[in-house]
């Protein structure tokens, strides 16, 4: 181990062990999950070790290879869908795997198939008899699913659903695993009888043969080329022309074409959301945080390792993260990534609730859960793209080079702003529920817990004296619930005097959301302190492990109101001398965590293999690796036709050495 | 085109070509930059069509032959590096060519080698009888030259130097065009004679034959393998050990080794200051103002094609740039795309006005010259590789492909963070200038024009009494000064208290460099505006040009005055109530500025081919070309292995049809 990175780990000011427990939620865990890591590092066929050096044609391939070999790898483990090791999986081969969309494929049958479909559907797809994807997005056609174009006609007289893309426009585009792989997959058509349009509905449509993988009749198919990253996922297009499939495909728990032609609708369609819902919670922790805390590791290590330029003359270099600025850069990521972590498990637990009250047919927790997800997904990803990119620039030249491990971590969290709800109109969805939730708290009426506070409005200044005043929870607490009912409050007067003045609800809408957007932001960042405060009141003093995440999330708390001062000092409740305060206590708490950074990280638990960084491995030998993994780039073991080509014709040949 | 991007263009409230030729610098130029850019992409060597399916080794080879024919095409087309079409050749290549470092070989041997060395070097290197390039950075060592370790040791009795990488860490590493083509390079190493060490120097080394190409001896260099963009440059590293080259190699015209082991320096090294000022103002325009125009033009035109939700209920899908949340994206970086052209100029013309007072051996300009170039060269690439990410996510999925162009510009803008001094580092230096000309105009000392300012502190209170004020230069230049005098000023104040309290100079510094950073940001920021204000004043009104241009120099000032409020409300010069004025007059702007959205972009006057976006291209079909390039894409044109390896064995044969 290099010795400025083994210098950080001898006196930590806590239990390294304890707190990995305690973000696994509990040492059993923790067991589980690293017996699943090294059980699938130790299989060759799921190495990463070439990764940095793959076309995308080879990283698609080695994923579907993955794909395959995953399922005889659980069956030789005993893993199962319901055992403890399923959900460190995907953690463990670092999402780079085929066939998500196949899973979706499966879940939208389990969810909207009748038994009849599920019995004939799910095995099949379980055993990768059929490969499934699942055909939304539109060419011309994201979010707004009501615009979808594409049309499924019945035709009474053969009991069949005619599909096709009318234009341009209504190509399926984006499917993952149709590209190259799916031989079904579902499609959200228009649905019509008898020329009236009955809305968006799912049929499954086989795309590609069983026997020989070519396409179907009817069937235009491709991959839509290269993207920023995922590009072991062959996300595809799909054209149909005159497709029938029979009646019994389309999904029908809720809503069934009958053989006259009667359209019938049963049960609610609600749950749809609760699909979307559950995804957006599931994408939090796997897309987002477990990405920035990968790349808080690798800057955080590295920055300990990487010397420059001399902090006081006369001695050696300094350690880069001994710059007030390289900690300004990475400390306040690190705490956000355990304050979205806690956030996640928050979330996590509203949701299992959610599910248990929708499996007793109480839908009542619907539009609370809708709006927490949406709101925490888009600003979590926001926050943690950012937050990876910065720890990226941290490290400088040798963060840019594809073997620190940092541009695949950046590319790849960058799609979770624009994945599964494009995160304006996310934050936008959770806006009305906000506002509807201030107007009926203002008016007196009940309205789900997390927004009880928007109708405790109290004018009040913020009472901190001194700079250790703000290293109170409650003090910051209800700077952030202050600041959030604030953002709420005017703009949900802004949009009633529009309306009042006779502007269009629509328009005044739209005039507002820039300050909506703010104001949903301003909750969220409300709710994540809270409850980092709160998870923090009830950990255990032992090990030093409350103490060091109290530091943290006052660190979290104090970066938030420094670096938005704005939306603090606007009404005078926290005022300019005070926030001078604000930044006294920032500033010394980043040189009290500077000195647990290492273990802070070490926590997370990553393998070098998982990290799969140059810069940030356990033993911090980063220039050693460097340069023996660049010895493997194609740019050094292909030959250079280059020099053959254009350059040997030109160099000066009277001179083999000038 | 597409109807939805032709109507934008019917009344645009100014002339579209007299913008242009504002943006040029005259009509003149106008012209000679088309033919320039006309000649480059009629001919099919420098074509880019198949950019985005490339491999890093086809990228490289494409950039060597793009360079070689270069010079061929150069001769035919009778262009001289001294004639007018020089400056557009890089522009209309996208950048996307080999040896640069080349060019930065043979400027550094013009700068700082003897007259006899460049009658030597020179010729052979302008015709590519050698291929050169620059080794300064070490695998260990990056900004603090100080450090680097490379060895240079002077054998008085060979009268030849030694050359040395003591160990891994000295290792040169990043330098462009050394990994496969260089077959020389200059190499700064430590100069030691006689025991004594003399600093770093440069030397010129052969590390390749020009008979074959193969290593020289003692020689150790290659690729340093993938980045996460310039793919096309082959970036490398070399390890020396007991290379020898004569007294000759190194460069001469201010230092020298004498035949006896006499070392003797003579002129001044400042100049060396001035190359590097010269590399980062050049790179403000090519590689961050550019890039951003090129991502406002894609992005905004694909705005007005794509349809997304409806604004009113009953009509058809909107426009996704008539949303305030989407205008607010991109508005105000095409705002500051304008505001950073106009800088960029003003730098230019300092920069020129300094190098006039340099050949008159007048340095006194140079620590100021330094300090801008610096201080907005980290400013600009910040801002616009945010900028453009921010139009790239505003583009939703189809931003995230790769046949958008945003994400090569994206992933290219980011390396201008940190290259060529990384940016943090920078704002430090411009902060260096700023404390010291603080501190030199509160005593009364004379200090450059550009910061008088500092000195003229005035407490006071913004004067704005409603949103209209706020569209007044005045108003708002005036706010930014106070707010940059103030932050300029208080960290002096809290330095100066350190250090009387006892704390050492370097560690009062280090404790203040955050603070420092935002102040140095806040400077630079008011000088934009001023400058921006200033531009708008002097031009002319015909046309409309004045009009649009104030609109956007009010856009980009509220913008900054509304993102950084805490700034601004923080000892209350602007209020509460003034900064709601601020937030209406930004929000109205909005409006105002959409309508022109698209003229504004067409003004940059970028050809489709160079912007190489199937979202951006003037005629707006966005559809039409995502499916027509895919289909180019190796995911389609080559065979899916995976099928026949993975899939085959799996799916349900019995069944070619479910």
């Amino acid at each position: 181990v290099n010795p400025d990175l083994a210098s950080e780990r001898q006196t930590p000011s806590f239990s390294v062990e304890k707190l990995t427990a305690l973000l696994d939620g509990g040492e059993e865990n923790t067991w589980v999950r690293r017996a699943v890591v090294e059980a699938i590092e130790s299989d060759p066929v799921f190495s990463r070790e070439n990764q940095y050096f793959q076309s995308q044609n080879e990283k698609y391939e080695a994923a579907v290879r993955k794909a395959v070999h995953l399922q005889k790898k659980m069956h030789e483990m005993g893993w199962t869908e319901n055992g403890p090791e399923f959900k460190y999986i995907y953690r463990a081969l670092s999402g780079e795997v085929a066939f998500l969309l196949h899973t979706i494929f499966m879940r939208s049958i389990s969810v909207l198939g009748s038994d009849k479909q599920i019995a004939k559907w799910i095995p099949l797809a379980m055993q990768y008899q059929l490969i499934g994807s699942y055909a939304q997005t539109e060419l011309g056609h994201g979010t707004y699913l009501q615009g979808l174009e594409t049309t499924a006609v019945f035709d009474i007289t053969t009991q069949e659903f005619i599909l096709n893309t009318p234009q341009m426009s209504a190509m399926k585009w984006w499917p993952g695993d149709m590209g190259r792989s799916a031989t079904h997959t579902v499609v959200f058509a228009q649905l019509y009888v008898q020329g009236k349009c009955y809305g968006v509905h799912p049929f499954i449509v086989q795309i590609r043969s069983l026997w020989d993988h070519s396409l179907c009749p009817g069937i235009t198919a491709g991959d839509i080329g290269p993207k920023m990253s995922f590009e072991h996922i062959d996300n595809g297009y799909l054209m149909l022309q005159n497709v029938r499939v029979s009646r019994e495909n389309m999904l029908s728990k809720f809503c069934e074409v009958q053989p006259d032609g009667t359209y019938v609708r049963r049960g609610s369609q609600q749950i749809n959301y609760f699909t979307m819902t559950a995804v957006r919670v599931a994408l939090i922790s796997q897309e987002a945080v477990i990405p920035l805390m990968k790349a808080c590791t690798i800057a955080i290590r590295y920055s300990v390792v990487r010397r420059q330029s001399k902090l006081k003359p006369g001695e050696e270099e300094a350690k880069i993260l001994d710059f007030q600025t390289q900690q300004e850069k990475l400390l306040p990521h690190l705490a956000a990534a355990y304050a979205f972590h806690f956030i996640n498990n928050y979330l996590q637990e509203l949701f299992d609730r959610g599910y248990e009250e929708i499996q007793r047919e109480n839908f009542n927790m619907l539009p609370e859960l809708h709006a927490f997800s949406s709101g925490f997904k888009a600003m979590v990803t926001q926050y943690c793209a950012s937050a990876v990119e910065v720890c990226l620039r941290a490290c400088g030249g040798h963060g840019y080079s594809l073997l620190s491990g940092l541009p695949s971590l950046c590319t790849r969290i960058l799609a979770s702003c624009i994945y599964e709800g494009e995160n304006t109109i996310l934050f936008l969805q959770t806006a009305r529920f906000l506002i509807k939730c201030f107007m009926a708290a203002s008016a007196g009426h009940p309205v789900p817990p997390s927004v009880t506070y928007l109708a405790a409005v109290k004018p009040g200044k913020c009472p901190a004296k001194n700079k250790f005043d703000f290293l109170s929870p409650d003090i910051y607490t209800q700077a952030y619930q202050h600041a959030a009912v604030r953002l709420i409050s005017s703009t949900a007067a802004k949009l009633q005097e529009l309306i009042q003045s006779g502007v269009k609800k629509h328009d005044a809408w739209n005039e507002c959301t820039v300050q909506l957007v703010q104001a949903v932001k301003a909750h969220c960042h409300y709710i994540t302190v809270k409850n980092f405060a709160e998870t923090v009141e009830r950990l255990e003093t032992k090990g030093g492990i409350q103490k060091i995440m109290k530091h943290l999330c006052d660190l979290f708390a104090l970066h938030g109101i420094f670096s938005n001062a704005g939306v603090f000092l606007h009404n005078g409740y926290i005022s300019g001398a005070q926030m001078d305060m604000v930044t006294a206590s920032y500033l010394d708490l980043l040189a009290v965590i500077r000195k647990d950074a290492v273990p802070l990280v070490d926590a997370f638990d990553f393998t070098d293999k998982t990290l799969n960084s140059a810069l940030g491995s356990y033993d911090g030998q980063v220039y050693q690796r460097l340069y023996e993994w660049a010895q493997k780039s194609p740019t050094n073991t292909q030959t250079n036709p280059a020099y053959e080509r254009y350059l040997k014709p030109l160099l000066h040949k009277k001179l083999s050495k000038l």
